[in-house]
């Protein structure tokens, strides 16, 4: 009986490195075809030894959890559970996840604040204007209503949208630009094209937190680079572009989300200039554009589409539910970006294009964003003094658009305060949600547009108030 | 001298040799994590001699294109090319390639005589119906014209469509259904939360040719299986599950694109126990249902959402131009497939919930598929005499919808035919379109309701003249 307490030790050897190899099936972190690892290096990983992995995987193998393929190692066997790209994510508590961001910014409980939300609330929106298209394009004879749109897109909206950016000294014809649902849709397209699994994409950090979870589901790596009030770390940049080889970078070169940042020319150009150096395509995401009083260097225009794809949608500016973003982009990669297009949504919707269309050629969407540039300043020049008067500090401050990017006072955890707003029924954006370095615990995201209630200060000071005991 | 031609022979097999392995770094078949095939594998594949492999991947390696690991084997350096859906297919010619059919189909000419179409004209299509419901949410306090719409979609909708379905003995909650932009959009969204790259998917042989070009955008494996009029050939699915351990098969139980043919009972049960058997999930499309004249069994009516996931949309009933389609689903399933609709398109467009809410609502719609049916029964009974008249057979009769699948006499080849109508502005869909073993050379899908002109068929009689010649 003298060998039972060795041997007890031994099975729990054998026990716990099934028990990492299980973890690691579960986790699909093996994306790139589920092969596991290999026995020397588990048994370097795991610091046990190598007849303790052979025996784990052995057992695995009787158990049908893996199979083994003689001279090439083991793999998962059967299938995979359905990807998951909420509970997979290991740094981020549930509170941050980006997911569930989301759903609370899409939550229907008109009773919420949500100084933390992303987009404007529907009373700034041109609903009359909107009311108005829809009446113009309800008569017979008017519109498309049934069919389905042609693959690009509605060719007089890209037209005008060709203009828009040529006001932005973006040089892209028509036949250019491919029409899109949304601005997620997208860059979800551009990741379809560009990227496979296991690549590297390079972010901001902080940047717009659903870019997490896009690149999630397209079971790539992310690596995060500090973000400044002029562009990305440029010396952060290149080590990461020289270390990790990444594929992409998707960035907001205007009004960034969340920082309300806007890239400096200097900034634009030696990011180009790295791009070139060590062959990184870039996805500019210019929703905000509009929201801006001047035009800001962008690095589409800089570059002439020759590796930065630019994307943008009416989402933010003119309504979240008619449908209609773009891709503008080099001729070469139009028509299998299109054909993606059409492989995975068919045709976009041609009434959404027409509403969008309508509003652009009739003036109303011009005044509405003039109008909305000043209504934001207003916004913006109350609501600063407002947070400060409670102790946080501005990290920078924007030139325009909605968002103010804000450190909390004596370091306070940003998802303690913002747990404790939540059961005020008050909805903010604690910024590790934004990190993908999680190097954001004491900073929040506030939207001005949706701060004008007094209520919401005083829901943050008492929110600050209790994690400052906790 | 006299070994020269030897050397050169040398020289020759490593070129061909670094010929095959550029070629598979080009056509990114090694999708799992650019791992290009071992030393021995190319030795076996290419009946050449190790070490002309090996130099043929050492001068790769020189060139930068391949990267070797020590003890790993050898992967492709730097980025690969963007994905194309298109070219990437080594079976079928341009003209039977599933997005050119897409393109074919959206092709904006009104000239065009399009038999070959997947849809019902627009004006077959509910156009003043549409323009009432517009006009009633142009109306102020009517609709949500600017916001995003909730996580899981409008749930005034989703309870409609939960009737809907049960109409149909689908036993689906409200909390069951995910809305979303179209059809494609919930099979894309599937695929994403099931499927990883080389995991096999089963389709029909023949069916729906978008389900190629999507599985394609996956980087999946597809294999065919044949299509009888009473649903998949029993015996072949099951070798194929044996085979191949799919993890999907995508099917349209009722009304199948292209032969229009309708699951049996008994043969719904045996694929249902077949799957149980080998843990296979099931997609079932079902767009065409309320095209059907009576409730024809459904898998999903069967399985109780065991196994089996439902789509659906109202592009081909209502409006292709209104978005919206849904998912059903267990419940189990539905937090993370709603996440992954987050993730890659953020909301999807209250607007057009609200258009189909209220034609559904008003029973405008019910009137409309009525009236549809009948329509199409009639252009159903006078199109088959005429085809039958120039000599082609009807696969199967359908019991309703909008398509024939029909054999050209003679062996006549499809692709040619085709050609020849598209030179006299006809689009006609010929068979390997739609076939994953490419057998249905001599096939043509037809729409009925897109067949009143009788230029149609003397443009067909003259195409296959033509190609008789030929």
């Amino acid at each position: 009986m003298d060998h039972f307490p060795k041997e007890k030790t031994a099975e729990t050897r054998v026990e716990m490195a099934m028990t990492a190899i299980r973890k690691r099936i579960r986790s699909r972190q093996a994306t790139s075809g589920v092969r596991l690892p290999s026995i020397r290096a588990l048994t370097q990983q795991l610091k046990i030894s190598k007849s303790t992995v052979v025996e784990a995987y052995e057992r695995l193998v009787a158990e049908g959890e893996v199979a083994s393929r003689p001279g090439s190692g083991f793999y998962i066997a059967g299938h995979l559970p359905p990807l998951s790209i909420m509970e997979n994510s290991p740094t981020l508590e549930r509170d941050v996840d980006p997911v569930w961001m989301t759903r609370q910014s899409l939550a229907a409980d008109e009773q919420l604040l949500k100084p933390g939300c992303g987009w404007l609330p529907p009373s700034w929106m041109p609903e009359p204007e909107i009311q108005r298209a829809l009446r113009a394009h309800a008569r017979p004879g008017q519109a498309n209503l049934v069919d389905y749109s042609t693959p690009q897109g509605l060719p007089a909206l890209r037209q005008r949208l060709s203009r828009k950016l040529m006001d932005r000294s973006i040089d892209a014809t028509p036949d250019q630009i491919i029409l899109t649902e949304s601005g997620t849709h997208s860059v979800d397209l551009l990741c379809r094209f560009f990227l496979k699994p296991d690549d590297v994409v390079i972010l901001d950090d902080p940047c717009y937190f659903n870019f997490h979870a896009l690149l999630r589901a397209h079971r790539v790596q992310v690596v995060g680079v500090p973000f400044t009030p002029s562009g990305p770390d440029l010396k952060a940049f290149e080590e990461a572009l020289i270390e990790h080889k990444p594929r992409l970078y998707i960035t907001n070169s205007g009004l960034q989300n969340p920082t309300g940042a806007t890239l400096s020319p200097v900034n634009a150009h030696r990011v180009l200039k790295l791009a070139e150096q060590h062959d990184l395509t870039i996805i500019e995401d210019d929703i905000f554009a509009d929201l801006e009083h001047g035009a800001a260097p962008r690095l589409a225009a800089f570059d002439g589409f020759d590796r930065v794809v630019q994307i943008g949608s009416f989402s933010k500016t003119l309504s979240a539910s008619i449908r209609c973003g773009y891709i503008a982009t080099k001729s070469d990669w139009v028509p299998e970006i299109t054909n993606l297009k059409l492989a995975t949504s068919f045709g976009a919707g041609a009434f959404s294009q027409q509403i969008a269309l309508h509003l652009l050629k009739d003036g109303a969407y011009r005044r509405h964003v003039n109008g909305l540039r000043e209504k934001l300043a207003g916004a913006m020049s109350t609501t600063i003094p407002k947070l400060e008067g409670l102790g946080l500090s501005i990290w920078t401050k924007p030139n325009a658009g909605m968002f103010l990017w804000c450190e909390l006072p004596d370091q306070l955890d940003a998802v303690q305060v913002a747990k404790n707003a939540l059961e005020d029924n008050m909805m903010l954006a604690p910024g590790n949600a934004f990190s993908a370095n999680q190097t954001a615990n004491s900073h929040l995201r506030f939207n001005v547009a949706q701060m004008s209630d007094p209520k919401i200060f005083k829901t943050l000071e008492k929110a600050m108030k209790r994690a400052s005991k906790s």
